[in-house]
C-alpha cells in the first residue's frame, strides 16, 4: 500500500470567515478537519481591500497544498448561485460579482456562503447535527443567525435568504431592531439583548447588580453579553438570572420554529452558546412549555453546537467543494 | 387512434376530506380534475362509524371506475408514512393503524394526509402555486392551517407535524388558544378571530356595529367570521375594518414566515380567503411593512388559492397516487 502524499491530498478546500473585526481562514480536509489556520484584521469597507486580504490568506494556506476550492462565509445575503452579495452588514459589496472577481484573482473555484448557513452545514456534516434529517441551527452572537438542513439539503429558500429566524416578530411594538422593525426575536434572546438587559439592570443601580458593576469598574457601557456569560459561569446570581431570561425567550422562539418546521434537532452555537446549560436548560423548559401540541407529538432535542467558532469556515469550505464538483 | 375507455382510465384516485360536519369525497383524475363527488354527514367520533362512511363513499365513487388509491385528508397529525393518526380534533383515532384497517376494507392503497398538506399540494400541482419552487400555503378557516412545498417536495418535518404556522406565538400573554398557549397567530388572523373581534364590537353596542347586529337579529352569539366576510363584501364599513385588522395580523405572520422560510409565493385559501382583496390588500401592506430586510431582498407574492374547498380532496387523492407508486 502506498500512502498518498499529504501535500497532494484530494479534496482540500479553504474556508474563509469574514467577521466584523477579523478575517479567519482555514485549510479544511474532506472530513472537516482544520489542518491549518491564518487570520487578519478585517480591513475597512473597501471591497478591493477585503479581496486583497482574501487573496493573501489563500496564498498562505495553499503554499504547500493543492487546494480545490475556496468558500467565503460572511454575515449577509448571498444569491442562490453563491456568486453575488445581495447585502452584508460588514461588506461594502452590493450586487457585485464577488465570486467572479475572486475566481480570477485566485484561479480557483469560489463559492459565497452566508455565515449561519456555513455553520449549520458544518454542524450537520461533522458536528452536533450529524445523522439528523431535519436540523435547525441557531447561532447566538450579537444577533441570531439561523439556517436549516432539511433532508440533506441546506434549505435556503426561493431567493437564498431563508433562516432569518432572529427577525420573527415575537413582541409587536417591542424593542427596536437594527432591521427596522420592533420586537424581533433577536432583541430578546441574543448576546446583544443580554448585554442590553444587563446594562439596564446595572443602570438601575440595583443591589443585585453589584457584581456586574464591579466587573466593569463601574463603566456600565462596558457590560456586554460576554461579561454576563462569564460572571454567570462564575456563579453571580444576577447574571444567572439574566441568562435564564434570555433562555426563556430562546425557548419560546424555538417553540415557534418547531411549530412551523418540526425539526428533529435544534443546534445552538455562537458566542452566547458558551453559557451552556445556564442558557440551554431554561430554554428547554420554556420550549417544552410553549410547544404547540405538546404531549401529542415527538419533540426536537436542543443541543449545543460541537464545532465552536471554526464551524463557519469548515462549512464554507465544504460547500465550496460541493459547488466545485457540480 | 383508439380512445381509452374512460371507465378504465389510468391514474384515477379518490380523495376524502373529513371535516367536523361533513365527509366529502371526490373521484380525481391524474390532471387534478374532480370527475364526481359524494358526501355524507360526519358520524360521531367512533372510528368504526367513520370507517364505514369512508367505505360507503369509496364504493359509490368507484362503482363505474377503476380506482388505484384513496387519500384520506383530515385536520390533525398523521405519521410520516401516512399510516397512523397521531392526533386529530375531529377523529377519535389515536395511534391506530387506520391505513391498515382501511386497506383491508377497501382492498386499495390508502394514504393519510393532513388536510392543510393536501390543500397545499393541490394548489402547487394544479392551482395558484403551480411552477413555484418554494410555496407556503395558508388555509384560513376556524384556525390557520399551513403547509409548504419546497423544491417539489411537501416538507412535513422530522415527525410529520410541520406547518403549524397558526401556532407561532405572535403576542406573548395574548389571547388564549385552543392549543393551550396564549397569543398564537391563529387567535388574530383566522375566521374564529374575526368572529370573536366582531362579537366584542357588537357587544360594546357601538354605533358602527349596527349592521352586524341587524344581520344576526341581535343575537350576538351568531356573529361569525363568515357573517363579517359577507357583510364586508356587501360594503358594511365596520366589517371592512374588521377584515383590515385581520389582514394586518395576517401580513405580520406572513412576514415572520418569510424571514424564516423565504418562499417565492404565499397562497391564501380557506373560508376566510373568500374575502379576497378586502383581506389580502391589508395583508400585503402589512407584509411589506414588516418584512425584515425589505428593500434588500426579493419578496414573496401573496395570492388567493385557486382550487376552492376541493383542494383538500384533490391533494389527498394525488398524494395517495404518489404513495401507491412507491
Amino acid at each position: 500500500m502506498r500512502l498518498a502524499n499529504p501535500m497532494r491530498r484530494r479534496g482540500l478546500a479553504i474556508g474563509i470567515d469574514i467577521g466584523g473585526t477579523k478575517v479567519a481562514a482555514g485549510l479544511i480536509d474532506a472530513s472537516g478537519r482544520v489542518l491549518a489556520e491564518a487570520r487578519r484584521s478585517t480591513p475597512g469597507h473597501d471591497p478591493r481591500e477585503v479581496e486583497a486580504v482574501i487573496v493573501e490568506l489563500v496564498r498562505e494556506l495553499s503554499a504547500e497544498h493543492h487546494v480545490w476550492s475556496v468558500g467565503i462565509g460572511a454575515a449577509g445575503w448571498m444569491d442562490l448561485a453563491g456568486s453575488t452579495v445581495l447585502f452584508s452588514p460588514h461588506l461594502a459589496w452590493r450586487n457585485e460579482p464577488l465570486r467572479e472577481n475572486l475566481e480570477r484573482l485566485l484561479r480557483r473555484r469560489v463559492f459565497l456562503v452566508n455565515d449561519a448557513d456555513g455553520a449549520a452545514w458544518a454542524e450537520w456534516r461533522y458536528g452536533a447535527g450529524a445523522g439528523e434529517s431535519r436540523m435547525v441551527c441557531i447561532t447566538l452572537g450579537t444577533g441570531i443567525g439561523g439556517a436549516m438542513v432539511m433532508d440533506g439539503r441546506l434549505e435556503r429558500g426561493r431567493f437564498g435568504v431563508a433562516g432569518e429566524f432572529g427577525h420573527q416578530v415575537i413582541m409587536p411594538g417591542g424593542q427596536r431592531c437594527e432591521c427596522g422593525n420592533r420586537g424581533c426575536w433577536e432583541q430578546y434572546a441574543s448576546g446583544n439583548a443580554l448585554g442590553r438587559e444587563a446594562r439596564e439592570l446595572a443602570a438601575a443601580n440595583s443591589p443585585v447588580a453589584q457584581e456586574l458593576l464591579r466587573a466593569v469598574g463601574g463603566r456600565i457601557g462596558d457590560v456586554t453579553g460576554a461579561v454576563v456569560t462569564r460572571l454567570a459561569l462564575e456563579g453571580d446570581p444576577a447574571s444567572v438570572e439574566l441568562l435564564e431570561e434570555a433562555g426563556e425567550w430562546l425557548g419560546l422562539g424555538l417553540a415557534n420554529l418547531a411549530a412551523a418546521l418540526d425539526p428533529g434537532m435544534f443546534v445552538i452555537g455562537g458566542g452566547l452558546g458558551a453559557a451552556g446549560d445556564l442558557l440551554l436548560e431554561p430554554a428547554r423548559r420554556s420550549f417544552a412549555r410553549n410547544l404547540t401540541g405538546r404531549g401529542f407529538r415527538p419533540a426536537a432535542s436542543i443541543r449545543p453546537a460541537a464545532l465552536g467558532p471554526a464551524a463557519g469556515m469548515i462549512g464554507a469550505a465544504d460547500l465550496s467543494r460541493i459547488a466545485a464538483r457540480r
